[in-house]
């Protein structure tokens, strides 16, 4: 629809996009996230922090997860775009490798860009009566 | 799922979205905005900056999108929480006034709330190529 050039923020949302979609969200991580990244989730979570700093803690919680869940699909959703800052919905089904336990996931991610890399990322979860 | 009480910006999370999928916008623009709300669009659009202040300036944003554009449709998927700030994703399906052009507009929608009113607004739009 546009002729313009993407914008900085724009090319690392599709590159974001792009690598989740094929399931390869640490090489998402090394490729495009500031060393000093910091991370926002709602909650404190398995004696995580609700809100991380570091690429090497947020490498930790990635690993801890798919190490944790099996992904059974996921859809990713965007990205949309503001100024520095695009958001990602994604739907996830999972299964607790130790529980058995399978349920459906859906967040919304909001990424900060600062000179070309991912410096925040804040994790919204569907509110359980939304 | 959940026993504890609400959070504020929870209740006002859930507000907004009960309200926005009933097609009473306005309504919620009086009742959960704050006097000095900023929001801020991805691009100025149609002589209006991309950043207003002010829930007069608010109103009359909506007010000119509710006269030009007739909405045929439109799903409210949300809300999604963290902290002091909710996201919302919106899908309408829309009608040009003036030109008769129909389309489908999706975006998402961030909003930050203080003492239980809506402060900042912030519209992700889709990337066109995403």
């Amino acid at each position: 629809m546009t002729t313009t050039a993407p914008t900085a923020t724009e090319s690392v949302a599709r590159e974001l996009v792009e690598l989740c979609k094929a399931g390869r969200n640490m090489d998402a991580i090394s490729k495009l996230y500031s060393p000093d990244i910091v991370s926002i989730e709602p909650l404190d979570f398995e004696g995580m922090p609700a809100t991380m700093t570091g690429i090497d803690a947020i490498r930790k919680k990635n690993e801890w997860w798919f190490e944790n869940y099996e992904t059974n699909s996921h859809q990713v959703d965007g990205p949309f775009v503001n100024g520095d800052q695009f958001a990602v919905k994604y739907l996830f089904d999972t299964t607790n490798k130790k529980t058995g336990e399978r349920f459906q996931m859906t967040e919304i991610a909001v990424y900060m860009v600062k000179e070309g890399k991912i410096v925040q990322e804040r994790f919204f979860n569907q509110d359980r009566q939304g």
